[in-house]
Parts: structure tokens; sequence; C-alpha cells
């Protein structure tokens, strides 16, 4: 999956908006540095902030989006406390679902990278489900600008 | 236990200083809020600043803190996104132990406050104990300077 | 506020049941032990499994209950890996909230106790409320058979 | 990476042992299920479950693991409260990593696979590192065993 993307996800650059996130003392584990589990939440501020607002304005109140897939590369140890940031980059729509690829940040240190396959899904149906053309639209749009 | 605080911590001015910790999507519940064991962590995230570096200078390898006791007070909803700040002040110290006193703020609204009891701790022998007099000075020093 | 429950939370035997809770890797913390958020999350789910089929038998859609405070007593440390129990019981019915006793267990040992406040919540409106006659006069049959 | 492996993640069978693990109200995220982040703690039980014993036993002080890459893969949404169990399983050893499998069950419905990719780590060092030929050995027996 990762290999697939045509940006590099290690790079700032390659994002146009980063968001930061907060380390907590309680996302640390024994071994004293910031656990997996926590990285997981880290990623999904960054897709949220990015296409919340999208489904907000766009979606109607019974589309969201649910987790398929997601794979995470950690390529450094983190340490609380700090402030990362969080880059998050449209890379493929589908007809029901889209790949979202993610950068972690300390400074320019990538400390992670990852790719989620999204899918578009029908709140009161409890299935996946095509999403509006008007979201279509937007994301395409998105995707073009480089977000 | 909140009661016996002699400062008002619904008030930011009561704090020397807060520091940031940003909302995160996995932190709300399915009422569409915060939900209330987030807030302990947020909680945690300002003691550990204030006593951190303090027990990192002064405290040795074997010194750390563990919470005995915590009351928090949950006074508004909150919700995602966003960042709010956490007030940590020190109220009083004991022998073995210490009360701190938090705010949590969304600009200038506070949405929850709490009373924590941290027991000095001794990571070795895994016991209570009383912190070295370095320690105690410095605490005394922040607290006369309202930290 | 704890000191005024007349129910011994220390004791197994003052719950009528109790409700088994996985210890997780990701709940300790660099003290090598059970970080105190994650204790929070154990008993909501001692709360919650006693509440909710109430709520959702009686309570109608717009019914929920929220934390307005929260005080945990820390007595052990907790390791993983392991199993805790969660014993729950009703204490005080008010108007618009109640007062739940919790105790949570390692076998025989009490690893904590807490009380919490929680009020009764209406979702669409946002606000505490009155709940229906209903689920007062479940409560109150909960309250005399000691759950 | 999950295509690779020559086990059918998604059976029961394929695990020589399940552990459960009792699912959270905090678990939740507003659409009203577990959180794609919940998961990833689910999958970390399970393999320090297997692993842990493990290292203690033969590890000595300084040795660990660390997660380099993690796959999930969400095949059905999950819903509080419950208990599922989790499957794991050694996929392959290299010189200083490992793959796991892992089957999140809700009964016999498979919920989750993911694949792990565990490096040795030598705490002191802050390193990867190649584990002791005791560790391989036993690692290399349960394969053989299927756990």
């Amino acid at each position: 999956m990762p290999e697939q993307t045509p940006f590099d996800l290690r790079q700032r650059s390659t994002f146009a908006s980063l968001v930061p996130v907060t380390i907590r003392y309680s996302d640390q584990d024994p071994l004293g540095h910031v656990n997996n589990v926590a990285i997981a939440a880290y990623l999904e501020v960054g897709r949220t902030e990015l296409l919340g607002p999208l489904l907000e304005k766009l979606g109607g109140a019974s589309l969201d989006t649910v987790v398929a897939r997601l794979t995470i590369d950690y390529l450094r140890e983190l340490r609380y406390p700090g402030t990362v940031e969080v880059g998050t980059r449209l890379v493929r729509l589908g007809t029901k679902s889209m790949v979202i690829g993610s950068g972690i940040f300390l400074g320019e240190a990538c400390v992670a990278t990852a790719e989620c396959i999204s899918v578009f899904f029908d709140l009161s149906k409890r299935t996946s489900t095509v999403p509006p053309a008007a979201i279509r639209t937007e994301i395409e749009r998105l995707m073009r600008e480089g977000a």
C-alpha cells in the first residue's frame, strides 16, 4: 500500500497544511516513549480536520466516513512532552472510498507516515455508500490543489 | 476536597501558566462530545508539565509522583475540534504528598476544574516517600510565586 | 464526597454485580503501572453497563446521563496483564442527578474506589433534565435491591 | 503486506490461543461504534500477551520489541458493550524483526485482521537489535506449533 503513494509522505512539503497535536503523558508506555496506539489517534485528527468541514457542508446528516484499512509506518521514537504536526493529503478517490496519506512531524523530522483507506458510510443504513456529486467535485478540487 | 482550595480554579487568572492540549476526534463518545475520561488525560498534561522538570532536575532516578485522589468537576460540554488550555497550580504541600489544583479553559470559558492529591513515590521501593529537601524548597518557592 | 457514601466501596460484597474489564498494554505509563486515566475508563464501563439497559428501555431517544463530578481514590498500583472487576452501585437519587459508587477489584484486593455524580441529560436540548417517572421508579427499585 | 500472510487471519482456527479484551464505553466515537484507534489497542494486548512472557524469561532487562509497521483491516462495525477475542500468531522471523498476524473476533465473526512488523529493540541503546539465540529458538518453536 504505502509504496503506491505518488507522494513522499516523509516530507513536510508534501502537505498543504499541517495540524498540531499535543503529546499527552498518558500516550506513553512502559518503554518511556509514545505508544503505537496514540499515533493512530494523532493521524485521525489530521484526517478528520481535513474531511470534517467538507462532510458537514456537503454531506448531509447521514454521511460520514469509516476506516477500512490503515497502515502506519513508525519511523522514530517519539517522546513526551511535545507537539507534533500531522500532515494529511488526499491520494486517490474511488467510487465509494478514498486513499488518504499522512505524515507526522516533530519539527522537520518525520516520526511516522500512514495510508488510510476511508470508505463513505451511510449512518442510517450502516453501509458503505457512493457520496453525492458535490462531495466528489470538492474532493477532486482539493486533490488538484494538493490538499 | 475542591471546597478547600483557596483559589478560584474557574478563573484563568488563578494560573501563572497554562499549557495547550489539542482535543482529538477519538476523545469523543457517542454523545458527540468529549468523554469524561479524556478530561482526566488533559489534566495530567498540566500536572506533569509543571512537576516533570522539577523531578527530573532535583528528584533523582527513583523519585516520581503518583495520583492518590483525583476529583474532577465537569462544568460544560466540550466539543471537537479545538484546543483547550490547562492551568495547574500547587495548592498545598504535605510531608509525602501535595494538592494540585487545575482548570481547563476553552478561551475564557472554564470547562472543568480538578483537585489532585499527588504522592511522592519511590520507583525502586514502590512506596510513598518523603521527597528530598531540595524538592520541598523548590515547590515552596513555586507556591509563593503562584505556580 | 466519598466519605458520605453509606457503603464500604472497598468491599466486593457491597456490589450486587461486578463486570470484568481487561487491562490493556497501552493503559500503562512510564512508571510501569496502569495510568490513572485508564482507571477512569474502567469505572465508566461499570456505570454504563448498570444504567445503559435502563436508559435504553425507559429513557427514550433523547435521554442519557453525563458526568458532573467524579472522585477517584487510587488505593494500589495495578499492573498489566490482568482483568479487574468493576462493582457499581447506586448511592442516592436526586431530582436531576444521582450519586453512583464504584469499587475496582483485582481478586479480593480493592485497587480503587470512586464516586460519580451523574446528571440526567436531554440530548436534543443539551441540558440537564428531570428523568421520566418510570426511570425514577426503576432506579429506586434497583437501590432497594442493592444494585 | 497482509496478502503475504500464509494464514487466513479471518478464521478463529488460525490461532492456537485467543485472549479476551473487554470493549469500553470510551472506545466508542460519535458514529456510535468502536473507534479505529481502540482496535489498535486490542491488537497490542494479543501481541504482548504472546511475546511478553518470552521476553521476560529469555530477553534480559534491556530487550523489548517496538512496532515498525502496523496494517489493520477493519471488516465490520463493532459496538459496545461486549468482549472480543484477539488471536495472535507469529508469521515470519527475520534477523532483527518478526511479522505477527492477528484476528479480532466477536463470537465467530471476524471484525478486523492485522499484520504487524515488530522489531527487537535494545532499551538501553534505543536501537533495533539482534535477539539472543534462545529467543530465536523459542520463537521458531512457537511458529512450528502454530502459536
